[in-house]
């Protein structure tokens, strides 16, 4: 068994092969680029992880792995586009330094690469890996569809929200996993089971998320504390602060969020803490990490076999930045 | 054996289902809008008829079919946001109704359900027709850069431009052709063969539709003549002109080229008249179906069932609009 820094190390040397060809460079180099700014390759790993859990990793699951991490950053560069952010792990977007539309067919050919490493896979899992891979694929577009509706919707339910934070984020995490124990020859309920603790740990990875956002600690915090609140996105702590305010701090929210005041975030966060939005959020991921936790239990495999992934949830949701 | 016209007829009718979830709709409207706007359904036929030459028509080959023209239209829905075209067979384009970022992810998700229907055919011939997918999903990128490419570009050179418009609409229509052969059972040869037919037949197409541009009867083009001229599109024809013309004749191009007179298409139309850029274009539209036909010739089988893709390969060449 490994750990998920040990796989993460394996993985990061393995993936930093060149995964295009040379030409044309106009079209290939923006890939290049994007894909050298790194990450934690969370994703990969958890296939990498998924197999383990049930065998030694095989050969296949490397190529899966890396169909998923091109397939992750194939979203990331469309996003960018969609959310016009100029900035990407503190260095220029893909769009930003080599203009929307070749950003929009790299992120294609970022695509059909991922297919074409699937494509290595034996001909024994194919079926299974294409079907759960393109209903992924499905699920994260409409993931980022809803996301992109909610911008402009007035209210959004606390279901809604979940849902969409499910289709966005969850999905690919749990699927991830799933792939890797498919891999692994898993029967279905350990695949079934696998898959629900990877998404009831991306839903609790969102909470964190939206909770550093607003009460993370400047100095451990990588980005600015409040950017949430500043553009009223709509997130756990929002959607959560609106449904159980009072009629005034209701009408105060909502004029807050209408306003420019200089001091929205302080008053926000003021309104947020009369309303245990901070210690909600933390029982509602702690809810999320034990339902996780009760699927991965009922895994039926070794139970030291688990450790390293409830290592790895416990790091996605405690960590502080 | 049928025709194109009843294949055409017959695809046209298995098509018209709906693709995609219904929710969220704010996502697959926009699919099915743009699938609704119509076409010949050239490709996914001439992959029907790639098979029939070989074999009764089966089952996987509709899927494959179907798979060839979302793929086709996720590259018409980006490449109109790309081009930033705001009409497409006289109708909005997707961006245009939609908003840029919803129809990049339509047409993210239409590759997506691509790939879908792929998954559908016999694990038996599923790594052969990925592949080629993929390798011409690959190109046909490749060759949307390279067109995006030239369009900054001072000179380009006739076997650039031939590279770029096999990439960007001949590879496509020989692979279609190849995927039918694939499942028809045809030897690799075979396959390979009709390939160049396809590929060469795509050359002589965008010939035809770079002469009809400018030299098209206005009464039968559907578009307005002269509209590749007025935005200074590098065509087979103006490339020629440019390298054939003489110093002076290139004088006046350049001229016409950076300026803004009102007679630029008629001006430029005459240049091309006395360097009888008309008579090469059908010379070298006449060359490539010829290739074309040499191509079809070889494929070994009975020489009536080669009828059908005669027919087309005039269809698509002799076409007046």
């Amino acid at each position: 068994m490994h750990s998920f820094d040990q796989l993460s190390k394996q993985f990061i040397e393995k993936f930093s092969t060149d995964h295009f060809p040379k030409q044309p460079s106009s079209l290939y180099e923006p890939n290049r680029y994007f894909l050298q700014l790194g990450g934690k390759r969370v994703r990969p790993v958890m296939c990498l992880m998924g197999n383990e859990l049930f065998d030694e990793i095989n050969k296949d699951a490397w190529q899966v792995a890396t169909a998923i991490e091109l397939f992750h950053n194939f979203t990331l560069i469309h996003d960018d586009i969609m959310d016009k952010a100029p900035l990407r792990r503190g260095m220029e977007t893909v769009h930003t330094k080599f203009g929307e539309s070749t950003a929009l067919l790299a992120g294609d050919v970022m695509l059909v690469a991922a297919y074409d490493y699937l494509n290595k896979i034996s001909g024994k899992y194919l079926f299974a890996i294409l079907h759960l891979f393109n209903k992924t694929a499905r699920e994260v577009c409409e993931g980022q569809q809803l996301d992109m509706d909610f911008e402009s919707s007035k209210e959004v339910k606390m279901d809604d929200y979940l849902h969409m934070i499910s289709l966005k984020t969850s999905v690919l995490l749990a699927s991830s996993l799933k792939m890797g124990a498919i891999l692994g020859g898993a029967g279905e309920r350990n695949q079934d089971l696998l898959y629900e603790f990877g998404r009831k740990l991306g839903l609790a990875f969102q909470v964190q998320d939206d909770y550093l956002d607003a009460f993370g600690d400047p100095e451990k915090f990588g980005k600015q504390v409040g950017g949430d609140i500043k553009s009223n996105k709509k997130t756990f702590l929002l959607i959560h602060a609106l449904e159980t305010a009072s009629a005034e701090q209701k009408k105060q929210l909502v004029t807050l969020m209408n306003g420019i005041s200089e001091h929205k975030v302080e008053h926000m966060l003021q309104i947020f803490k009369e309303c245990k939005v901070g210690e909600w959020a933390n029982e509602l991921k702690e809810k999320f990490i034990e339902e996780a936790f009760n699927h991965l239990e009922d895994v039926a495999v070794l139970s030291r076999r688990k450790e390293p992934l409830k290592q790895l949830a416990l790091f996605l949701t405690q960590r502080q930045n």
